[in-house]
C-alpha cells in the first residue's frame, strides 16, 4: 500500500492506495468521528461493494446506516441530494456521524456535498471505486451538484478525512469508464509531468487500458501525488489549481450542449484536451508536433479526439461563457506552454477559440 | 458609526452600527470583489430598501442584479434558495459577484448559503434590516436552510465580507418583530454580561421595546460585540461557541412542534431561555431568584415566558432529540451558571427536563 498526503495545514489527509483495502478495519478506524457511519453509494456499486464497505466500518466499531442513490450524472441533483438528507435526518444522525462516499464521481461529489452541508459540517471519507475517483475526483475537496444550467454549478470545498483507493474495485469497472478515468490520468501527464507521458506513450496508456493492477497502481499514485502537490498548493482554485481543468472547460460544454450522459466525463474531458492543445498551438505557446502528442495518445485508449458532429461553435461559446472559469464574461482557457507544463490564459482572441471548435469537431 | 470587528483570522470582517448607512457607498465599496453585486431581499424588505441599497451598490461601482424572495420561516427552503441561482446563473453571474443580503434572519441565512455554495463560494455582504437579524443572525457565519425534520438542517459556516447594521431600518420593524429581537439582546446579556442585563433592567428593554434610537444603537454594538468575542474563540462551535444557543434547544422544539410561523423564533427563545434558567435552577447550577430574573425582564417586553399550551413534554424530547446540538444521542442543554455566565452540559437526567417542561409550559 502506499500512502501519500494532501498537505493543507488542518485540513490535511492522507491518500492511500492499493489492493484489499475496502475490507480492512484499520483502514477506516482513525477516521471515524464518533460511532455511526453513513454509507452513501449508487445502485451499481451497492450490490458490489457495499456489504464489504460496511462489514469493515462495523468491525471498526461504527454503526452503519445504508444510503443508496440512483446513478448517473443527470441525478446529481438536490432531489437526489436530499434523499442523504432524509435518511440521515430519520435516522437522527447528529455532527458527530461520519459519511462515506463509495462509488465514482458522481457519488464523491455529492456525498462529499452532502457532508459540507449537513448540519454545516459533518466529516467524510471517500473509497472511490473508478479510476476517474480515484485519478481525480476523490481528492481536493470538491463537492457538489449540477444545476439546469450548468454542472458543478452548486458545492462546496469540504475536505474529506481521507481517501481510500483500493485498485482491486477497478476490476469490476466497465470498460468505458476504465477508458474516462484514462483520460483525467493523461492530463495529469501534460499539465505536470512529462515522464509520465513519456511512461504513457512507451506502453502504459495500453496497460491501463487492458486494466494491468500494476499499471493501474502506478497511475493512481502519480496522479494523486501530481494533484495532491497542485492542490496543497492552491486549495481554493484562486490560481494554480485551476490548470487541472486543462481540456474540462471544452469538455464541460461538450456534457452541457449534448445532455448530461451522452458523453461520460472523461470522454468530454478526452475531446477537450485536445482542443485545448490545439488552441495552445495556434495561440503560439506550444510547438504543433507536441499538441499532436496530445489525440495521439488518448486515441489508443480508444477515447474520443474530436468533439461530436452537430455542436457548432456559436454554442460551446455560450456555454463556456457561463462556466465557472469564466471571470469577468472572459472564458479563461488553460493551455500547454510545453508538455509537462501548462498555463491559464484568459486573454485569447474569439476567432482562435472558433478555428479550434471548427478544426476539433467530427464530421 | 461604531465599528467593530469580528476577529477570525483571514476571515475577519467589521460590524458597521450606525445611521443613514445603507445609502453610503463607502460602507460597500471595500468589499464587493468584482464588478457585480446581487441583492437578495425579501418581499417585505424589497419596497422599503431595496432602490436605497442598489443605488449605493451602484454609485459604489457595482453592477446590481435583484433578488426577491417570498418571507417567512416556511420559504426558507431548497426551492426558494434555487431562485437565487436560478437568478445568478440566467445573469451569468461568476465567482466575482458579491452576494448583498438584504432583510431579517432569514433572508441572511438563505442568501449566505447561497453565496456559501454557489461556484462552490462567493463573497457576501449582510445587511440586517430586523433588529434580530442585527444582534445575532448576520453575525457569526452561521447560514443555511430549514429541512421536513427540523430547522437549519442544511446549512454552512460562510462569513460575510462585512455586516453593515443600520439601526434606522428598524424604524419600519412591526412592534413584533421588534420584540422578538430583543429576547437575543437579553440572551446576550445572561450568557456573558451581568452589566448589560443591569442596563436592561433598569428600564433599557422598555427603552428598546419603545423602538428608542440610542437605545438600540447600544443594545446592537453590545450585542456584536459579545457575540463577535465568543465566535472569534469558536467559529465552527467546537465549545464555547455552543453558549450562544441558550434558550435555542427548547426554543426550536417549540417552532418546530408547532410548525415554522407559528411562534416567531424570538418568541420561541424567550420561552426557551425560561426554559433553560428553570433547568439551571433544577440542577442547581443558578439560586431561584436569578433564574427568576429571566422571565422577570422579558415579560416586560411582551415576550412569552412559557411554552404554547398542547405542546406536551414528550414531543420536545422526541424533537430536541434531532437538533444539531444532541451529541450521540444526547440531549446538550445550555445553562446559566450565574448571571452573565453559561455553560454547556450534556448529563441531565431526562426526570429533571421533564419537570421544566411541565413547570414551564402554558396551561
Amino acid at each position: 500500500m502506499a500512502t501519500l498526503r494532501v498537505e493543507l495545514g488542518d485540513r490535511a489527509y492522507p491518500i492511500e492506495v492499493g489492493s484489499g483495502l475496502i475490507d480492512d478495519p484499520a483502514r477506516f478506524r482513525p477516521h471515524l468521528r464518533g460511532p455511526r457511519a453513513a454509507v452513501v453509494t449508487s445502485a451499481t456499486v451497492a450490490p458490489l461493494y457495499l456489504a464489504r464497505v460496511s462489514a469493515a466500518l462495523r468491525a471498526a466499531g461504527a454503526e452503519v446506516l445504508e444510503v443508496v442513490l440512483p446513478d448517473g450524472e443527470e441525478n446529481k441533483s438536490w432531489a437526489t441530494l436530499n434523499r442523504v438528507f432524509d435518511a440521515l435526518l430519520a435516522a437522527r444522525c447528529d455532527r458527530d456521524t461520519t459519511l462515506v462516499a463509495l462509488g465514482g464521481g458522481v457519488v464523491g461529489d455529492m456525498a462529499g456535498f452532502a457532508a459540507a452541508v449537513y448540519q454545516r459540517g459533518v466529516p467524510f471519507i471517500q473509497v472511490p471505486t473508478t479510476l476517474l475517483a480515484q485519478v481525480d475526483s476523490s481528492v481536493g475537496g470538491k463537492t457538489g451538484i449540477n444545476h439546469p444550467l450548468g454542472k458543478n454549478m452548486i458545492g462546496a470545498f469540504h475536505q474529506p478525512q481521507a481517501v481510500i483507493a483500493d485498485v482491486d474495485t477497478l476490476g469490476t469497472l466497465p470498460r468505458r469508464e476504465l477508458r474516462a478515468g484514462i483520460a483525467e490520468v493523461v492530463k495529469h501527464g501534460f499539465i505536470r509531468d512529462a515522464g509520465f507521458v513519456d511512461w504513457l506513450e512507451a506502453s502504459g496508456i495500453e496497460r491501463l487500458a487492458a486494466g494491468e493492477a500494476e499499471a493501474l497502481t502506478h497511475a493512481v499514485v502519480r496522479s494523486c501525488e501530481i494533484k495532491a502537490e497542485v492542490v496543497g498548493c492552491d486549495e481554493r482554485e484562486a490560481g494554480l489549481r485551476a490548470i487541472l481543468n486543462f481540456g474540462h472547460t471544452f469538455g464541460h460544454a461538450i456534457e452541457s450542449g449534448l445532455g448530461y450522459g451522452e458523453w461520460v466525463h472523461g470522454e468530454a474531458v478526452a475531446a477537450g484536451m485536445v482542443m485545448g492543445a490545439d488552441l495552445s498551438a495556434r495561440a503560439g505557446l506550444l510547438s504543433a508536433a507536441d499538441a499532436a502528442r496530445v489525440p495521439a495518445l488518448l486515441v489508443r485508449a480508444g477515447l474520443p479526439v474530436a468533439g461530436p458532429a452537430g455542436l457548432a461553435a456559436e454554442r460551446y461559446l455560450e456555454l463556456m461563457a457561463v462556466d465557472k472559469k469564466a471571470a469577468r464574461g472572459r472564458i479563461r482557457f488553460v493551455l500547454l506552454e510545453k508538455v509537462g507544463g501548462a498555463v491559464l490564459r484568459g486573454d485569447l482572441p474569439e476567432a482562435l477559440v472558433r478555428a479550434t471548435l471548427d478544426a476539433c469537431t467530427a464530421r
